[in-house]
């Protein structure tokens, strides 16, 4: 497939290399190389001799070997003449960072026509304009910012450069990882449908995450989605909600967002899970690659706090989900197992006297009930030890959400290792409810 | 008044004081400790010699000196007794951790009732029974867990003392600091309206925040509460807002939950702010505590990302904030000062090229501009040297609402700076919209 060469390149050239810190030429270059980026890299600039102690060149047209991708990061002006100098050397794709195209004004869009006109000629394609371009973690290709390198099962289409990086760096920190991240820019050639389907049949994608403010051509897009939300899941959050912010959208990608009632349409016939905040897309992504889909709608909530398993219970009930009634069986089989404490409904209360061995007890009965699709796993208090319950308890196949707060050192203890084997931990109850809901909903449509 | 016992006693036992890590018993006195309370501090256990290093007694009424207040952790049945020694001793008040009262059914119901005529007959106050405790930071004595020792302006009464520790936890990650902790436990004296009126009274204390599964008196809630708001801003969090939750609330404290749009009729009655998660409680909390209160509803969005801006005016849309069109003279201003690719509109698009020097330049605009109330400001990229830049407009009194993602390893550098000076930062375009039209109600109000 001719996107490949994007995200899988044997030899990439950056054409623009700076040897200045903090300047994009540099940072860009600098990342795939700590990436650990194991194909050829050359980087690209006539004023200088190497960088990064790279052999750099003056012109892609003087590196000795092939060139399978073009990451350009000069003025816009020269952007033309490099593609054409990338056709010249038989490059097959192109990233081009560089801003002020389409997105400045006139003068910026007959620039973005002449790069279109280029690259037709070139007989290669361009991701962008306008855009924070490539990551492919299975790889090291951090062919843009900042360096993220934990691999994951995520993997992000956007068109903002900023929602792509917070989802990989949080994904990053918590451990979730990222596959490849695809910033958009100003879709002067490849988009988001054509992206879509090539993630869509990528082995190592497991979760789709997109962040759009409009699409090319609805019906193509809706064409591709709906196959491919059927492979695997798909999230989407969309800028331009409303008038004012539809408005904003015509000034930074010139999409037009169209009336968000149609979109709305689009994602359900889709079968295309809609986020409203980054957060809620990125919580969801985490949910989604990484904990098994709830057989129904029926919920347990386990916890050592009596108030967040309240507030669990109002957030689940809101979004539409059932907190069931405990199981007669569950409860009885209970009473022996726990202190007389506990308050064997359903949320089912450790209270603050809880232990790991108390939560063990709690999800061993809970596993074993038919009644029970889900169950979110509260943990409110310092909790030695109750990551390996967690973890032990997922691995037989219910969908347990863990939600971790108020538990201090402890619990950052118990965090890295859930963390460690990649399992996704949420800091509220409302988030638990909310990527729950998102579950429950795919796994029954 | 007679709750600053509970607050700044001059000497404290800690009654079931153990040498056992992990036991409340041995973790509340090391937290104690660990806080820097200056006070006299006895352990009590009548099976040690010492605890940590302190001189242990085998009874409170063995202890030499006075001693103001108690914190009891022994067994439900052995409450009642310690509490008549504590009276006999001239003790003025106790903080009962243990659990095993009324939340546990008829047995404990009694103990309660018990507890209660013993606090009666000796005249003294009971915070509790089955709570976690208070940590008051300005005098080290987190009687409570986990340890927290970040001083800051909000204070936190809850009747879940894991939203209590979970909102300490966050506020000292953040530098954002807490002044007084209090979690409610079972009410059997003091209770949420009692310490409402102490904290408004309170100078250390800017911002009260409350966790409440509901209230014992409403008519008397609605006295104290109102005055209070009038001092300092009052935000809620109300567990049991559905009736799944509500029957939650019910095996957790025995409150009434009560109908919802009657808590609700009473929170705007007294002007208090109602958060809908633990999340927005805390953010609203940080918000009151640090920011400058805007002059009116209408907002400017700088950002480096065009997408964050977009979500951020979509979010403050749907909060019936105003975002206005950038004032004429603003935009004028810009012109000479930004680079041409910048967006002159509202949202401020700075683009991936921006630097701090571009956010001093659109800050110093808007600054000037008597049309903008407020501000959110967004960076969404490796932004080095912004942190003073924010800090710096902060100080000049408008409302700069500030939002960070996306960033990598610069942005917990920039980070690290404004907690330092306990700026809070966002860390998605929703989350500061949902602060800034809190702020904005109550500055309007």
């Amino acid at each position: 497939m001719v996107l490949k060469s994007f995200f899988e390149p044997s030899s990439v050239a950056v054409v623009g290399a700076s040897r200045e810190p903090g300047k994009l030429g540099h940072e860009v270059l600098r990342n795939i190389v700590e990436a650990g980026f194991k194909g050829k890299l050359y980087p690209v600039n006539p004023k200088a001799d190497e960088v990064l102690g790279l052999k750099c060149y003056p012109s892609i047209k003087d590196i000795p070997g092939q060139v399978e991708l073009a990451v350009i990061i000069v003025p816009a002006r020269f952007v033309s003449s490099v593609v054409a100098d990338c056709g010249a050397k038989g490059v097959k794709a192109t990233i081009v960072i560089s801003g002020g195209f389409g997105e400045v004004g006139p003068a910026g869009v007959e620039l973005e026509r002449q790069l279109v006109e280029a690259a037709k000629n070139a007989n290669l394609r361009v991701l962008g304009p306008n855009c924070q371009g490539i990551n492919n973690t299975l790889v090291g290709l951090c062919a843009s910012w900042p360096l993220v390198r934990c691999k994951g099962p995520i993997s992000v289409i956007s068109q903002s450069g900023t929602v792509l990086a917070a989802i990989a760096c949080w994904a990053e920190e918590e451990g979730v990882g990222v596959n490849k991240l695809v910033a958009l820019g100003n879709k002067c050639d490849v988009d988001e449908t054509e992206l879509l389907e090539y993630l869509a049949a990528d082995e190592g994608t497991k979760v789709i995450a997109l962040y759009i403010e409009g699409v090319r051509d609805g019906r193509k897009f809706l064409e591709v989605a709906r196959p491919a939300a059927e492979k695997k899941p798909i999230l989407v959050l969309k800028g331009g909600r409303t008038a004012k912010g539809a408005e904003a959208v015509v000034s930074h990608t010139r999409s037009l967002a169209g009336k968000d009632a149609v979109f709305d349409a689009v994602f359900k016939q889709a079968g295309i899970h809609r986020a409203m905040s980054v957060e809620e897309l990125y919580d969801a992504c985490k949910g989604f690659a990484h904990l098994p889909l709830p057989k129904g709608k029926n919920i347990a909530i386990v916890t050592s706090s009596g108030g967040s398993g309240i507030l669990a219970t109002d957030a689940c009930e809101e979004f539409g989900l059932n907190v069931i009634k405990l199981p007669a069986d569950v409860r009885e089989g209970l009473k022996e197992k726990l202190p007389p404490e506990c308050i064997l409904r359903n949320p089912l209360d450790l209270t603050g006297s809880a232990t790991s061995q108390m939560y063990d007890e709690a999800l061993t009965a809970l596993d074993g009930s038919k009644e029970v699709d889900s169950v979110i796993v509260i943990v409110g208090d310092p909790m030695p030890g109750v990551s390996e319950v967690i973890a032990k308890h997922l691995s037989r196949g219910k969908t347990i959400i863990p939600v971790m707060l108020g538990g201090g050192k402890v619990e950052v203890d118990e965090r890295v290792k859930l963390q460690k084997l990649h399992v996704p931990i949420y800091p509220s109850p409302l988030r638990a409810a909310c990527v729950l809901s998102a579950l429950t909903r795919h796994a029954q449509s």
